[in-house]
Formats: C-alpha cells, sequence, structure tokens
C-alpha cells in the first residue's frame, strides 16, 4: 500500500481518490481552497486533505489533477517537497507539452491520461468506478525508467481502466482527431446556425431542433475553458486536423454543388462504414 | 372517422397506422411489396392493404410516405384513382419541391412533415405514439384551401403531435440548419480523421474515441441514401448553411493560428450559451 498524494480535487481528482481510498492506500488532498479539501475529506476521496503543497512530501505517489494549464506551475512549486524517488503523473487531456516540461523538472515523470469523463465537473461529481473499463493512456519515453513506469502502470491496473501506451505525441495527435477536433466542429455547427438572419426561421429551427442536432452539437456546447485549453496546448496537431476537415467538407460540398449524387452517397456511405471502427 | 389511406409502409407509415387505427379509423395500407402490405395487417397498423394504388379510392385522406425521391412521381400514378375532395399529404422531410408538384397535380394537397425517427427504418421499427409530443410540421401555401388543412390539422392532433405550421419554404430553411446540414459536418468529421496517414496513430485514435466523438459523428454514419436525397432536395438551402458553415470554421481556425485565447474562449462561450435555444 503506497501513500497517493492528489493535488487537485475535482471530479478526476476527486474520483481517483475514492478508488485508491477503496484500494487500502493512504490518500493525501491538496486542493487551493480548504472547503474543496474538507469536503473530500467529507466525501472520504481522501485519509487527509489541506491546500499546502507541502503535503506532497509523504507521498509514494503524486498525481497531478489541475486543469492543463496548472499542471506544469504546480510541479515547479512542489518540487522543492517532493522526496528522492516520488513518482509523479499527471491526468492532462494533452501530453506532449506537459511531459516534456515535468520531466525536466522531476525525472521520474510518467505522463497519465484517463479517457474519463461526465458532463459535470469538480469534486461533487466524483463516484467510484469512474475509470473502470476506460482507456487510460500511459505516455512514457525514452527518457522513461522503468521503476516509475511500473508503479503508475500498476495503480492503473488497480483502477480497472484498460491501460493504452503510447508517445505523448502519437496521444496528441490520436485526440486531436476524436476529442479536439469534434469540438471546434460542433461548436462552429451551433454559431452557424446562429447566422440565419430571419428570425422567425431561426426560431423555427430551434424548434425543429431534436435529437440529431443535439447529439452533434453537444460538445459544441461545453465549457468554453476546456476547448480554449485544447487549442492552446494541442495547436499544431489541432490544426492539421482542422486543415484535413476543411478539405473533407469542401470536397463534399463541390459534390454537392456538382449534383453529383452517386458521388455524395459514395461520400456517405464510406462515412458510414469508417465510424463503426470508432466505436466500442 | 374516416377512411385513411397510407402509401408506403415503413416507419412512418407503419406507425401513423398504428395510431389511427387505434383512434377507430379505418386504415388502408398500400405497398410495393405484397409481404410488406401483409405484414402491415398483422400488425394491426392497417385493416386492409395491397400494392395497388387503386385502393385509394376509397380514402377520405391519403398520406404519401415513400421516400422523398418517389412522392411526387406515386403521387401522379395514384391520381386516376383518386375521388374528387380527398385530401392528400406526404410525409417528407423536404417541402418546397414536393409541395409546389404535387399541389399542382392534385389541390387538395397539403404538405406535412412529422419530426420524428428513430435510428431503425421499416415497418418493423413501426410503434404506437411515435409522434406524440413531437413537432409536426404543416406546409400550407396561398393556394391552400382552408378544407384540406383544418381535415389534416385534425389527424395531426389525434396523433399527440404538436403542430408547426409554417410555409414549405421556411420548413426547408430551417431543416437545413438543424438537420441536413448536422448530418454534412458529421460526416465530414469521420472523413477526415480517416486521413490519419499514420496506421498507429489512427488505430489509436479509433481505441480512444469515446462518447463525445461517438456523439459528434451519429449522424454522419447514418443511412448514405437518406443523406444523398436531403442534398438533393434541399440543395440550395443546404449549400447556403454549409457556406455560413464553412465561414463560422474558418473564423474559429484563425482565432487558433493567431493565439487569440480570448477571441475562442468568446467564441466557444457564445456556442454554448446559444445551445440551449436548441433543445427541448
Amino acid at each position: 500500500m503506497s501513500t497517493i498524494a492528489i493535488v487537485g480535487l475535482g471530479l478526476i481528482g476527486g474520483s481517483l481518490g475514492l478508488d485508491f481510498t477503496r484500494q487500502g492506500h493512504r490518500v493525501l488532498g491538496i486542493s487551493r481552497r480548504l472547503e474543496t479539501a474538507e469536503a473530500a475529506i467529507a466525501l472520504a476521496a481522501v485519509a487527509q486533505a489541506g491546500t499546502e503543497l507541502a503535503l506532497v512530501a509523504e507521498a509514494d505517489v503524486v498525481f497531478l489533477c489541475t486543469p492543463i494549464d496548472q499542471m506544469v506551475g504546480t510541479a515547479r512549486l512542489m518540487r522543492p517537497y517532493l522526496r528522492q524517488g516520488t513518482v509523479v503523473t499527471d491526468v492532462g487531456s494533452v501530453k506532449q507539452i506537459i511531459v516534456e516540461e515535468i520531466t525536466a523538472l522531476w525525472p521520474d515523470f510518467v505522463g497519465g491520461h484517463p479517457m474519463a469523463g461526465k458532463a459535470e465537473a469538480g469534486l461533487a461529481a466524483a463516484q467510484g468506478n469512474l475509470f473502470r473499463h476506460r482507456p487510460y493512456v500511459i505516455t512514457p519515453t525514452a527518457q522513461t525508467q522503468a521503476r516509475p513506469l511500473a508503479v503508475l502502470t500498476d495503480l492503473v491496473q488497480q483502477l480497472g481502466a484498460e491501460i493504452c501506451q503510447c508517445h505523448p505525441h502519437a496521444h496528441d495527435l490520436a485526440v486531436a482527431w476524436i476529442s479536439h477536433l469534434p469540438v471546434m466542429v460542433s461548436s462552429s455547427l451551433i454559431q452557424a446556425c446562429q447566422q440565419e438572419p430571419d428570425e422567425a426561421i431561426l426560431a423555427l429551427a430551434q424548434t425543429l431542433a431534436s435529437s440529431g442536432f443535439q447529439d452533434t452539437s453537444r460538445v459544441g456546447g461545453g465549457v468554453p475553458e476546456l476547448g480554449t485549453l485544447m487549442a492552446r496546448y494541442n495547436r499544431p496537431a489541432l490544426l492539421s486536423s482542422l486543415e484535413s476537415y476543411q478539405q473533407q467538407l469542401q470536397q463534399l460540398i463541390h459534390l454537392i454543388q456538382a449534383q453529383d449524387w452517386q458521388g455524395l452517397e459514395q461520400y456517405l456511405a464510406a462515412a458510414q462504414l469508417a465510424r463503426s471502427a470508432y466505436l466500442p
């Protein structure tokens, strides 16, 4: 059994705390707000909690669970308190930049990204078994030592997650396609509809919108801060996937302009066929 | 109680038959395939059924429930059998072209579009109360007489649907935004992901795809024939909404290229705020 410090007690940090506590580990929680730290104790997500990064001195393993723009800064601030040999990991949805910068600060770092989420955010949404049967990406590099990788792998297995190991850059390219690009595609759909100049038509469109529109626009209606962080920290990969998307869209528009209905049906049939590979 | 003929016994035709039969109407079914006609009788969706359009001679009201590319042709073929005064309507997802052409054939025509659907198609998917609490668009024009409009309105009320009356052109503009554009946006997303040149990255993307990708790609993975018919019969409105969409997407790409993170967050916040108006 290990002592595990969780820095950032939101949905992911809180859910990790619930699982690791139940597995018998001693879990310490660190939050910027004292009331969040106290709430985490009340939920039995952590055994002990506070607002001081110095708490990590007791930890064998530290999970950084802050928003991605605070990962590196938090790592820098907690570094003076870390014991030699403590394994540090993060749960950020972007890996390349974070892994590079934190590895430079602390060699016993291994990046991670649990692909689990909920519509709700924050500690109140935390739940046990959130990671069970879900992909958990672990991103070692050529510099990663065997021991920290083994420590993290063992803990992630205890969550019941399905481990997926790849290079941080490969992770970022993959999530640009299936996570970050959909947010941009989906928000642009909402913004395009809003351009309808006739108020009566716009109101009619809003009345008639049903599950098809709601599904397609769901991730575009997500938290703006998260979408912005995705773009900011995965910019080259996202721009490259957006460029490919524009080309595909243009190709489809050409088919409709040319009234090439056989070509359009083939395009849509290829999309239908391809989609199944992205389903569980 | 009326005698209602339903031409085309798929999901919509079959579901209308179940509801109208239960309301006490005499429902006649017409299908191109004898086994579909017989299946509709077995399901109690119709009292009587066959493959001959001559059956419409007995009807007070005819619902055309064929695919949209067969609506006008079917109307033309059944016209010789229609009794003076019979009200004809259709359930096509595009209205302007259909309403113009069938009104020219049969003045007692009123276009309609029940906004109800399921992932499954065909008579086997038919169910009672499919239209209950769902929008049912009725599209009279300046030429529409009061009597056929009143007859259709009364029947649609019996389905428990929420009637939404507008001009056929207004309908087509509205559904271009919330139904046809999402199909194109969503299929292009799938096709863009498929352009990833590195097979290992593509496989990783497919493994990591979760509910966000699945929701955004759902309507793009729909029946290719349906998407093609939408584009074919609502081409000007769809092309106009696609153009607006391209502009919005380009604006978002500019924000990311310029690293204007405040601008991007405002863009995404506007999308998030706007979306609520499209929810039930």
